[in-house]
Parts: structure tokens; sequence; C-alpha cells
């Protein structure tokens, strides 16, 4: 697999990229990474690795978007931006999926206007896994779409079917629906609305609603909701999870009988900073374009970046576009 | 302060119940409880225990609403039960505050067709104090309202702020709108109409959008949004912090030095699950009607009770109604 890296999205690039990149092949979570970006700099930043030279190749491109650049427009604009000459590499069949921790609207953007749709797919999502107690659970649309219809919401309901069924082996996925209470007359309009659609679906094994409670339980392979709330629902995860870790942290330090057993306790902690770590995960995906783009944290350091690539490596092998493509074309 | 205490609401009612107001006489937090449900069994429970016998009465009550019942048309059925007698003795001004643990929707029913709402005031809302970092936060709607129109959202507001300046006298309370960006132009219709209407009021002090990450930063007074995604908030906070712990006590489980650690870092684990404890928060309040009704947790254990009889207390010598009805006279 060949990976094309964005390697100016991230908060502190081209750092991260550059030594995410070195990792991933040291790592031979990919064959080749084409590094994508002003050649001068990142040839600059390469020799300070030590790598097997033939397989990262710098590919230039001038400019830069940032993350305060207005999405669709600086994405029609900067042509010969480091995002838009990634997506193009993957499109012209160059590389095999796209990684970019850049500015999330943009690297949207930048995939629907380079790959486009797949044939019947209404509106992208964004999808990312979480961890959780049991199995891995994906969720879509956590914040491509913030005002969806039903139908949308059961066209994501297939796209993350084909994803667990073609990347977890799951033969049958469960899917629920992310709501605030589980009968059926629970939830707002659109909630209603999409259960009852997703009810009378024969190819989408529907479960039922889901609740904020059981989210992390990973007893459902994918739970649909709209962008807004999904957005809401994962920054909350992230932010209770930092939360705690922070009062933990202070409570220890507290004296230094809790600060012994802590440093006892130590293994359990890395376990649940691990667990909770988002560079441990990797990355979000765009669900329903005709191509494989990887959206890192804007805030990643090299591992994430690595596992970015690591993600974006199996995702392609999973020939998950042409699964898709195909459960659209009976639609 | 006299409370109106619903008996049988809660999931072990009315054991919880009674001994939550047998520990709310014993701290003093309240002067008198009217004990409401069915008198037997009521007198049974109580003489287990050894307090002060003026100071909690039994109101019978013949009916109980179970959490299957449907919210409106029991409440309109079942006039001699708990729920609805305990309204009535608030609504009457036999008791200064109402406290049930039970069904939500049912209890909103109830506190609705008894107080009645505040002159102006469009919807009812749930409102829910967090534990959060720093100060404490106030978020509505949590519940009541899964379809709202930005007039609501501009409602939920000033409820918010006349809490926050009597509970906690704050003097010219910090509002802010959960969205997915902080800029203006980020959210759903709903969100980007709120926010426009917010910052052209003199009335509330509109700090801008507030993201799931920093939530439970408690640097705001008030966060607003509607009763579907604070539902799901209120919920993904439960699940994330439940889900935290569970795994923190299996990797501490798994060899002798981590349990050691543990049990010498205890205080800090107590900590954190006292400042995440349901029981240890007042419940739910009911913001927007002519009466101070308090929800707690279905799961109440006597602490939970108590603490939610407190914080009614509480609610009911801040004036909260009064000073609300004023705020709305002028709209």
């Amino acid at each position: 697999m060949i990976a094309a890296l964005d390697a100016f999205g991230s908060d502190n690039a081209p750092l991260p990229e550059v030594e995410g990149a070195v990792q991933a092949i040291k790592e031979n979570v990919c064959e080749k990474i084409l590094l994508v970006g002003k050649r001068e700099v990142l040839e600059k930043e390469l020799k300070k690795f030590d790598y097997p030279a033939d397989r990262i190749e710098i590919v230039h491109a001038q400019d830069v978007i940032s993350m305060d650049d207005k999405a669709s427009t600086s994405v029609k604009k900067k042509k010969d931006s480091s995002l838009v000459t990634a997506s193009r590499l993957h499109k012209e069949g160059l590389a095999d999926f796209m990684v970019s921790a850049g500015n999330t609207g943009a690297v949207m953007a930048s995939s629907l206007f380079t790959y486009g749709r797949i044939k019947n797919v209404m509106r992208p999502a964004i999808a990312m896994v979480l961890p959780t107690l049991n199995r891995p659970t994906l969720f879509l649309d956590v914040g491509a779409n913030v005002d969806c219809t039903p139908e949308h919401l059961v066209q994501f309901a297939i796209l993350g079917r084909v994803y667990s069924r073609f990347f977890y082996n799951r033969e049958d996925p469960e899917v629920a629906l992310l709501n605030i209470g589980e009968e059926s007359s629970k939830g707002n309009e659109l909630a209603k609305k999409t259960y009852s659609m997703l009810q009378e679906r024969n190819d989408i094994n529907f479960v039922g609603n889901i609740e904020g409670k059981q989210l992390l339980d990973g007893n459902v392979d994918v739970v649909v909701c709209d962008g807004f709330v999904g957005n809401v629902m994962l920054k909350t995860v992230e932010g209770v999870a930092m939360m705690i870790m922070k009062m933990l942290k202070e409570q220890i330090q507290k004296d230094w009988l809790t600060k012994i057993g802590a440093f006892l306790a130590m293994p359990a902690f890395k376990y649940l900073k691990t667990k909770l770590d988002h560079s441990e995960y990797g990355g979000a995906l765009l669900f329903g374009l005709n191509g494989n783009t990887i959206i890192a944290h804007g805030s990643s350091n090299s591992t994430a970046i690595m596992n970015a690539i690591k993600f974006g490596s199996k995702i392609a092998e999973s020939g998950f576009i042409e699964h898709a493509v195909e459960s659209f074309m009976v639609e």
C-alpha cells in the first residue's frame, strides 16, 4: 500500500508528519509514503532521520491550507496546496489512500472535490471508531452534516454496515440509532422517522435505539446519528475523559502515600491513558466518497500520524470503497 | 422549609425515600417533610428509625405511577397517586417544594398540570448542574423538549441566568450555547439562529459557543441546548465516567502490586467517585413552572434523596420562582 500524506496539516506541521512517516516505514505499516509539501523544508527535516530512503518520496506542493482558511474556497483557490495535491495523488492512483491532520472541513472539501461521491450516496459522513469495554463501535456522522434527514441516516447505516463487514469481518453487523430512550416512540422528529425507516430495511440488522449511557459498552457495531449530535457526543467523550484524568492526577499529588500508591498502580493508569488517547486510534474516516481519506487529529504527534497511516492502509486493503459502491448500486 | 416527598417514585421505593427523609431531618436540611404514599407501608418503614416524630408527617395517597405508565395519561387518571398528591401539597402552599425520583415524564406532567407555567414561558425545561473542574455549570434543557426553536433556547438562557444569580449569587452569569465549534457560523440551523438571537440580547451575558470538550471545565455558568442534544450529552457524560471507572477497576485487579498501589491511592479514587456520583448532586430541576420540583435519579439511594431535599430547600429559599416570574414579566 502507498500512502499520500499531507505533511502540512497538523498544528505542529511538518514535524509530526515527517517523524510519523519515518516510523510508519520502519514499522512496515505500508510500502511507501508520498510526503506532500514544501520540498526544502521536508528534505531538511527528513535528513534528521535514518530510514530506507527509497520508501519515502517527497512530492512538492507550495501552498498550505491553514486552520483559519475557509474550507471550500481555500480548496478551490489553493490547488497547489499540500492537501489538494495529496488528494490528487490518490485520485490518480499513485497512492492507495490519503492522510491529513488538517482542518476537517478543508479535508472533506478537498476529498469531495477530488474523488467525488459514490453513486447514490447523498451525503458523505465522518466516521470514527471509539474505545469501548467490548468490541469496537463505529459512530457516524460525527460532524460532516449538521442538519440531516432520515434518509441520510439510513445511508450512514449502510456505509457503517459495509465497513463493519469488511474491516472487522462481522457477518451481520448490529446497527443502532443514537437516541434518548429505548422505545421507538422516543426522540425528536428525526430520530422517530429514522427508527421506522431502519426497521423496515431487510438489509440492515437494526437493533434499536442506544442511549449515551451505553455508547461505550461496545455491544453494537455501528451507531448512526446526525453530525451535530455526533460531534457533541464525540467531544463530550473527550472532555469527560480529560476531566477525569485531570481530577485523578490532582488528587494523587495531594500526599506522599497516594503518590506511592499511584506509582505502584502505574500499569493500570498507563493502560487507561493508552485506551483513551486519540493518538492510538487511526483518526476519523470519510465515508461515501470514491476514495479513502483518513483525518488525523489536529494535535497529532508522530504516533498518531503513524497510526493514521496504518489505519488507511488497512482500509484500502479491505476494499471498503468497492464494497460500498456495490451496496449503493442496488439502492 | 417544608418538603413534599413522593415516597413511591424510585426504583426501590419506598425504602430510599423513607431513609432519605429521616437522614434529611436528622441533618436539618429542612424543617419538616410530608411523606406521601400508602400510609400503612410508610408507617411500618418509618418505625425502623429513630427521629423527631413531629417533623415527618405521612400524607396518604393510594395510587402509584410506575416507570412504565404513560406520563400524561397516568397523571390525569391517577389523581390519588403519591406523585400528584405531592405536587398538590406544594401547589396548595403546604410544602415549599416537591421531590420525586419517579418517571421523569410523569413528574414533568404532574408539575405542569398542577402548578402551570410561569407567564410568558413557552416551554418548561429540565436543568441539571454537572460536576466540573471549576465553578458549577447549569445545563438546560437536558430532556424535556426534543424539538426546540431558537426562542425556546433564549428563554432557557433567561431561566438559567435567574438561577445562577439567585442560587449562586453570580452577578452577571456567563451563558454559553452548546455547539460544534467556536465561530458564530458553526452548527445546525437551530444553533446558528440561537447564536444571533442571544447576541442581540442586552439582558444576557452571552459568551458564545461551547464545545463538548470544554463542557466540564466549569468556566461558564449556564449552557443552553435543545433537549435531545442535552440528554445525549448528559447520558454520555455518565456513560464515559462509568466506563473509565470500570476499566480502571479491572486493570487494578490484575496483579497484587497494582492492588496495593490502588489501596494506598484510595483517597484519590474516593474523591473521584464522590465527585462523579449522581447521588451527591441534588438531581434535576424543572424550570419555567410556578413551583419548585426536584427530580431525583430513579436509582437513588437514601443519600441521593436527602441531597435532593437539601437542593429543593435551597432552591425554595433562593426565591427562584419569584425572580423568574419577574424576569418574564418584562418579556
